[in-house]
């Protein structure tokens, strides 16, 4: 990599009288970093006025822009008292980086703040005209990092998702091939609406997808030890900026704002329109609307790893074995919505553990024997589990390492009979359980007292499992399994609407 | 009232050979439409060219702007065929409304689309320049309405609200006088955020939220034979149209905006600003996110009320007795947050019933009789009941009249301890249970077979049950009735921070 900044330091004063010693402080200061960075050089270029015009050149592994930060800072304190002399301002004219890509860009590159020239493998960023903020700000470094993303991310687009076969139950006959979600709303089951991609429970659906809860947490979450939390439904911006959602997957959230005014004359207008039109003038709401701060729950483990921001945990409390069945996720899909099966809104348990690797890895197994336990005896389905990509990992808009099991998400799918075939179809996926790492742990600075700490999280969707279920086995409980019929062997009466 | 409206047609062509034919027809339209209205007087005011200017008054039995339509489609039809003539437009100089208030406003009024004028009781709006479109709205009645409940809200405005206490429990000595959740959060139950009036419940003080939810399904909705069903926490405006909600309190809601796109190219640009800046750029988030379309539910009864929009119910499924007992409700408080029990966002199990009048005052007893076995033998409560405003009357800013006790909300008020004396300090409100006669039924066209249908809720604030219960009955489970430990007896472990 090489940097050339170009800059310009205008001084409080004529600086005339004493070029010899500016010169001198800079060559010392040039002198001194080469301790750092052998490749660091620091070029007068022009003395005029009140002005010094230096240019500094390096191979990367000290910036220019820092070195340019110290050098204001070591002429602030050398002339500021002798010569009475003060920094007005520096300006960055020029910065240049130009480092080689391992790949050459299969298209056009764009980066926020600098033109961007490519040649082959080779990158130029051009920066002119930036501040002294910009600099402290330390941007050039993530700049760098994300052309290089958007490079590994052009070669991974459109590539198939890893996936790896772990297990597979034995072939399961099913009741039927019809699509449960169709028949649960011909039979009024359940309602769509009142918005895209949201549905009304009915007291029948609603009691086959709380029996999914009920089965998730006496048969898998309760055995394990897992303990409940209750989180806020409202996630703040400055949560998603430390996982990485924000910038993983922003056209996915409903975004959330509060009013900018609680104060009834403003407010009187808009309520005064909307009593007299009956409808939204938009324009007069968007005056006391702000801007969104935040978005509706996408996931729950974000603000569980806020609630640990910086804290110490004993080592007593390890595993941290906690869950959240509360939050309602929204997510918005801009196309392919199907059923209850593929939705804008959903209810998911999603439980998070924290502990040591080790301790992740034997929950792991316990996880499965659970799942599998439910699943096989419980739900008697034709089902499979495979390896695929680190769902994170995709949602951070970076695509991970394959070879890595101890951290990694194992996918749990279910055989949709409406879909065709079996072999051919497009089973659903109803399940997953991934262990990630320390990425979160280290987002929020989670520490145990000796430990050193991963985290991950496995999201029960009550909407899957109901699905997978009844895609198999049909919405007729005499067909349904003993071990199903436990927990419910009767659809409620629900309301009879003519 | 008087109600005087100056207009000019605009026909396709000259009209000035058939001036006398005009005269006529507009004045046989004016003594037809006698029958219906005396005071109805429309004069011809001028004639020139293609333009027939006309004034229309009324006492208002019949309203000008209807005359005004009516007479564009005779003269359209009588002379469409005869002379090739058209009406190109009708413009609406002026239109002053003059009325008479009950009582003389208190301060200025004003009103959208009419300059108004108030001397003493007598109110005149002036409508200029307005448009065919406008009138055919009906804005005009609503307008007048607005104005009048206006003048009443004047008075209303800052006096008391409404209250008779029905009933009172005896005095229980409390066990302590501390404010539950500042105990809490000390010992760690409980942490405040992510964002303001949210909480974070760690294991211990949601044992003690959810046991709130397991007594009210226990105790009180599956006696009173409830059923559950699941409906959306995102509440699109129509449905607060409807309900009168977006008109009653718009700035106490959550606001919720879809992204404008879902297209990757389009959000590149944000990614990028976050990934090299880590803050959220809001300029360019705005241009990606569309403007608020729903909220985040507020109430849970508007959407249950949606879902039997312009059904017929079956008499055999009256009384219908459903809650919902998933969505998580947040409103937007400028000020006044204190604890768990004023909060931006609570967890309620909303019950809804919709049936006849004799069949919802009897649910009231009954709901009144499991409430007070709950309050009395469980949580062992020094509580009282009163009559209270109806608060869908508020809600829709209107104030109701005092003497209706078949329709109405009883409060349930509960002592707080750690806020003073018993007669000096403000009770919490912790239950509520409403009648609301055929507010909502009418507004969402819902019929029965037969029967006249009533409705109403009855909220059911898992947060305000728990600080109720806390604040006389400590957190130390060895301190807490027999009833309410037969339901928790422990406090969970949790996990412990250093």
């Amino acid at each position: 990599m090489k940097f050339n900044l170009s800059s310009i330091f205008t001084f409080s004063n004529d600086i005339f009288l004493i070029i010899k010693e500016l010169e001198k402080t800079v060559s010392d200061f040039n002198i001194g970093l080469l301790e750092k960075d052998k490749s660091i050089k620091i070029t007068i270029k022009n003395i005029k006025e009140n002005k010094l015009e230096i240019s500094i050149f390096s191979e990367g592994v000290f910036r220019p822009h820092n070195a340019l930060l110290q050098l204001k800072n070591t002429i602030s304190s050398e002339f500021g008292k002798k010569h009475h002399l003060g920094i007005r301002s520096i300006k960055i004219e020029n910065y240049t980086i130009d480092f080689d890509l391992d790949k050459e860009p299969l298209k056009e590159l764009t980066v926020p703040f600098a033109k961007i020239k490519v040649t082959d493998k080779h990158v130029s960023l051009i920066l002119e005209d930036i501040s002294e903020e910009f600099l402290r700000r330390n941007y050039i470094d993530r700049m760098i990092t994300l052309v290089k993303d958007k490079v590994d991310n052009q070669y991974y687009e459109g590539k198939e998702e890893f996936w790896k076969l772990i297990w597979e139950s034995e072939h399961k006959d099913p009741v039927w091939t019809k699509d449960p979600t169709e028949e649960m709303v011909k039979k009024g089951w359940l309602k769509q609406g009142p918005s895209k991609g949201k549905w009304f429970y009915r007291p029948q659906a609603a009691a086959i997808l709380k029996t999914m809860e009920r089965i998730a947490l006496e048969e898998v979450l309760k055995p394990l030890g897992f303990q409940e939390i209750i989180e806020s439904n409202v996630v703040p911006f400055d949560i998603w900026l430390k996982t990485g959602h924000l910038e993983g997957m922003p056209g996915e959230f409903y975004y959330v704002s509060e009013p900018a005014t609680r104060d009834v004359e403003k407010w009187e207008r808009f309520v005064d329109l909307t009593k007299i039109t009956k409808e939204v003038d938009l324009e007069e709401l968007k005056k006391n609307v702000a801007l969104p701060n935040a978005g509706i729950c996408y996931a729950q483990c974000p603000v569980i790893y806020w609630s640990f921001k910086g804290a110490t945990i004993s080592e007593e409390s390890l595993p941290v074995l906690i869950y959240d069945n509360t939050t309602v996720s929204a997510r918005y899909e801009s196309g392919g919505r199907h059923g209850i099966e593929r939705v804008d809104e959903f209810h998911r348990i999603e439980p998070v553990y924290i502990g040591t690797r080790q301790q992740l890895l034997n929950l792991r197994e316990k996880f499965n024997e659970r799942y599998k336990h439910v699943f096989n005896n419980i739900f008697e389905l034709e089902w499979r589990m495979a390896w695929v990509t680190p769902w994170y990992m995709q949602q951070a808009g970076k695509i991970g390492d394959r070879s890595m099991q101890d951290t990694g998400t194992i996918d749990f799918e279910a055989y949709m009979p409406y879909r065709g075939e079996r072999e051919k179809s497009e089973w659903l996926e109803f399940q997953n359980l991934s262990i990630l790492g320390d990425k979160y742990i280290k987002a929020f600075n989670i520490k145990a007292q000796k430990s050193e700490l991963w985290s991950g999280c496995s999201g029960i969707g009550l909407e899957r499992w109901t699905t997978a279920f009844l895609a198999q086995k049909g919405i007729d409980p005499k067909n349904w399994p003993d071990g199903f019929k436990k927990y419910l062997d009767k659809i409620p009466e629900g309301i009879e609407l003519l």
